[in-house]
């Protein structure tokens, strides 16, 4: 990894739409590659993943943030900082359970689909946006939080919103105890 | 594909890290499908020309740009406008030839390969960058512009810079004698 020191803020910002074509190009590639989508759906997430834990570096280092002290205000600040840094949006909270460790961002535009329109009918279980919870998952893992995130609703598969959720898994009795 | 009218100009920017980090899981997986170089570069090349003749809309939409005279304007164009709006960067550019149809964009710095250190051994060949040719290629064919795009000089194959040729190709006769 080279990193050039003491870079300016401006200089990171790029325009979205070569962002957004090069993540459709890549999620095309890997259509070719898989015939499955689950299969898809778990390399974008595996891919996603390995850039969290890259990314985490230079959001704490661009992001100026304090240590959070709850799930609460980690799943604010992944949806106030680090959304708005990284894709320009900034989804709404809410916390889903009563445990508190369960968090739902919601997206009433997706900037990653700007340019599709809807899935095509054999591909109807892709989450075309998967490298997110990668992301996300990788880089909470890299602050020793460990997470399961996955897409529970998806505009580009009819629903009203875009809905990413979150769930902090706490001790090993909390992971047991969510499993689906 | 779907666009929202009337977007803020603000709205369109985005980090460049996010971006730079997917490139690089795109590259890989192309290296992954792909044993030979040159088949990974032409598959690069082949979705940057999608994104090219996709983002010219974009590039046009938002840029306000009046219609070049000469191919030495639009290398300017590319280089001042398109580089800057989508990259963040602004390279040099040289007219490379007296017909005045030649001309390189030299990079200092390359944004794309911020986290790339340098090319593993056994994928010496590989343009990593390739797909940005394709894209201008893709770019400049949407406005009746035929262009050959290719890297010239790569720093991360040991070169000072980074240099991307454009030769415009006006006629059948220039693109004859221009053969290499």
């Amino acid at each position: 990894m080279s990193r050039t020191p003491g870079r300016k803020q401006d200089s990171h910002k790029i325009s979205r739409e070569l962002f957004v074509l090069t993540y459709g190009a890549l999620v095309a590639q890997l259509c070719k590659d898989y015939e499955k989508d689950e299969d898809v759906n778990s390399c974008l997430d595996k891919m996603g993943y390995g850039i969290g834990i890259r990314l985490i570096d230079d959001f704490l280092a661009h992001s100026d943030v304090k240590r959070c002290r709850s799930y609460s205000e980690t799943a604010d600040m992944i949806a106030q900082v680090a959304f708005k840094m990284y894709l320009g949006v900034t989804p709404t909270v809410s916390c889903s359970s009563a445990a508190g460790n369960e968090f739902s961002l919601i997206l009433d535009k997706n900037p990653l689909v700007d340019f599709v329109e809807e899935l095509p009918a054999e591909r109807a279980s892709l989450c075309y946006c998967n490298l997110l919870c990668g992301v996300i998952r990788g880089a909470l893992e890299m602050v020793h939080l460990a997470a399961e995130v996955t897409f529970l609703q998806d505009r580009l598969k009819g629903d009203a919103v875009t809905e990413i959720g979150i769930t902090f898994l706490r001790k090993a009795e909390d992971k047991k105890a969510k499993k689906k």
